[in-house]
């Protein structure tokens, strides 16, 4: 591969959780804030909106709903936001309907737009020596989240992102190999166990010599289990809260 | 804000859509994926895959369903998908029946792995010099496009991501401003339209001074137009598409 300062941060990206409690400078947080505004944006709507929250109790009850102790410990936390408020507003201000902003196709586009101006924002904090973790944990109840939040209907919370400066070095997590998950022209479907054989040993080598939280663990043993069996979980509630939140109707 | 290679590239961003007849090098190719390799991925599913479209009729199939006569033309075509085959594929080969891999929740997990994923692979690719965009347009047939790309059920295409040597040079595009897209602790919920009367001028400006397609246009024109107002279109074949995949079924 061809090594420059991007390239380099990005293959050496580790999901941080702990950080030192010391804030951001504004200039820190402006220059996150301009990566994700210049994110490319679908048919040019501009449908995301960040919330950072600094209220202690707000943060609070942000780790409740993802059962993490480390959400909204330490760190800037934004909640990056689909927001389809705003152009509601524009067409009703302007005597008009919301239009197709009730779809599944716009409400995509939303989401979309948001998850990659957060990939933004994540990697101009590493770009400046900070670290972070994208938070999927904060839509275990989303119908919880929206009130917490306090959110108009249009928006919805897609992602958190908790950045600041890092007090861990974890280890590299090592991913699926390239020929797993790259093809040309054809998708194979001739998937074999066996072909993850190297990667399973990998990884449980991984999980062994970690400094935290060692276990015996692989690849294909976490696939098949308690994450994906079938089980009760208010994620399900996401369908729901879209509906209730007036988006994906059709 | 802060500056370095990668915050400058990153408030730089242009959509490229014009490459010049100039195929990447392996290297840069690799660079691209791995970059996407090492994205942040829920619960560490590693839930997509990236298929390179070389095929030319192929890439004239996804140009048709696009509608958009760059597409496929110069440069390479990635279509980014989320992927629960493989994962599907694990559990079934181990005796395990699919689980939560059909439902929203997992679904929306796997699309936010793809998508985070795509912004990283072309970040990488804007830092090696080359450009890009990000293709919405893809969607615009899904079950078509599907059907073009021969996808087994438990996939789904996402978003396209073109990107070659650039062979124009469009003007930067204004985006909203930051007071309109991020907010402390608390979503504003009185937008006035008023607000975005000297962002609307300053994006008319751009429509008219840029060299090419001058027009006169304006933010909250655009949300107010036709691409917002209720129309048909086979894009709203969407959820069902995902269904027939097996996919978001509750």
């Amino acid at each position: 591969m061809i090594h420059n300062f991007t390239t380099d941060h990005q293959v050496n990206h580790r999901s941080i959780r702990q950080f030192k409690d010391q804030p951001l400078t504004t200039e820190q947080l402006t220059t996150i804030y301009e990566a994700a505004r210049h994110t490319s944006s679908s048919m040019f709507l501009q449908q995301f909106s960040i919330l950072r929250l600094t209220d202690p109790k707000k943060r609070a009850a942000v780790r409740e709903i993802s059962k993490q102790p480390y959400v909204g410990a330490e760190g800037e936390l934004l909640i990056f936001i689909a927001d389809l408020y705003r152009n509601q507003q524009i067409r009703h201000q302007l005597g008009n309907d919301g239009g197709r902003l009730h779809t599944t196709d716009i409400f995509m586009q939303a989401a979309e737009d948001t998850i990659l101006a957060l990939q933004n924002a994540l990697t101009a904090a590493e770009s400046m020596g900070l670290g972070g973790v994208v938070l999927g944990s904060i839509k275990n109840d989303p119908e919880k989240l929206i009130q917490v939040l306090d959110l108009p209907k249009m928006t919805f919370p897609i992602l958190g992102l908790q950045v600041g400066v890092p007090n861990q070095e974890p280890q590299l997590k090592p991913r699926l190999p390239l020929n797993q998950i790259t093809f040309n022209d054809n998708y194979p479907r001739d998937f074999k166990l066996s072909s993850l054989k190297e990667y399973d040993q990998t990884v449980t080598t991984y999980y062994d010599l970690r400094d935290a939280n060692k276990r015996i663990d692989s690849f294909t043993k976490q696939i098949n289990g308690d994450k994906l069996n079938n089980h009760q979980t208010s994620r399900d509630k996401l369908l729901q809260a879209l509906h209730d939140q007036g988006l994906a109707l059709n």
